[in-house]
């Protein structure tokens, strides 16, 4: 068994793994998870495709060899709640090409380091203040950044256009805790 | 409990749900899912974000109030992986706004009706025969495209750009048999 967090069909090699499996012979079974992405924006209670505010999800890693990286003009156009992985180190980069892109300065950004561990940490802000909120709070790799409307999240039952931005980020009014595994 | 197939915040109304239920002071936990389109796709071998084929990943729905649907153009100059939810009926639609917007006519689409079910079945075309093959094969809601290089899927460990295509599928190199909850 390779056991992966995570899911291993989204950034997680899983493809180029079954690959080698297959030319020496050996029988695999790929199981889904969830993928971090996902994981970080539940925990935050921001619902990835809330159909008022996005059109769709994009996942995208800012980690790619120099001149491969992603079409930021087109995903900024897209419409689409926008989640970066591996984004802290171009985090500068992420911010730039995307505000040159069109993307509003005031758009949510929401990042969170270690989803899902105990030592997980959130910080909402906005592509303006991106890279500072990212040196204020000393955030680390690794963390995913979910950038769009959605990113504003949820407390209380407000809607996202009333919730006001800023650091750090109010308890969701539901919970994200793990479910027990025996009761 | 409120329970869903799939992931409750892609394509699945999670977010007004809990704004509904923090309304109501009703507090609730969200549990993430497999989303369907990712599920599609592992059932056929097809990684998602295969790095040497695709940037991403986007998941996004065709199903869209009139003048309110993707911004194709955008999504077909982002070099990543694009998996479309319930495109059966706007398939002739995203067929002709992809190619316009500049993608290949010969690129990879599968299609998978639905997915992860006894009845689930495959159909590998490419983007200019889409329509015809959704025809021929009687495909219907529900089900899910996925248009890309990596739709091409694996078979015996070929590198992706060796497996020509066809229809009906080939059997994957790997089992996606669902694990026996109880051994």
């Amino acid at each position: 068994v390779r056991l992966k967090g995570g899911d291993p069909f989204i950034f997680g090699r899983g493809g180029e793994e079954i690959e080698a499996l297959a030319r020496s012979g050996i029988e695999c079974e790929v199981v889904n998870g969830i993928t971090s992405g996902l994981a970080a924006a539940t925990a935050a209670g921001v619902p990835l495709t809330h159909r008022s505010h996005a059109q769709g999800v994009i996942f995208v890693t800012a980690h790619a060899a120099p001149g491969r990286g992603p079409d930021w003009h087109a995903l900024a156009a897209s419409r689409m709640t926008i989640v970066v992985y591996m984004g802290v180190a171009r985090a500068q980069a992420v911010q730039h090409d995307l505000i040159g892109a069109g993307l509003p300065r005031s758009t949510p950004v929401l990042v969170v380091e270690n989803a899902t561990l105990v030592r997980e940490r959130q910080i909402r802000t906005t592509l303006e203040r991106l890279t500072d909120a990212l040196t204020a709070h000393d955030i680390a790799s690794p963390a995913v950044m979910v950038i769009g409307e959605v990113a504003r999240a949820y407390s209380a039952g407000e809607p996202l256009a009333n919730i006001p931005m800023n650091e750090p980020m109010p308890v969701p009014a539901f919970s994200t805790a793990p479910i027990p595994l025996h009761s």
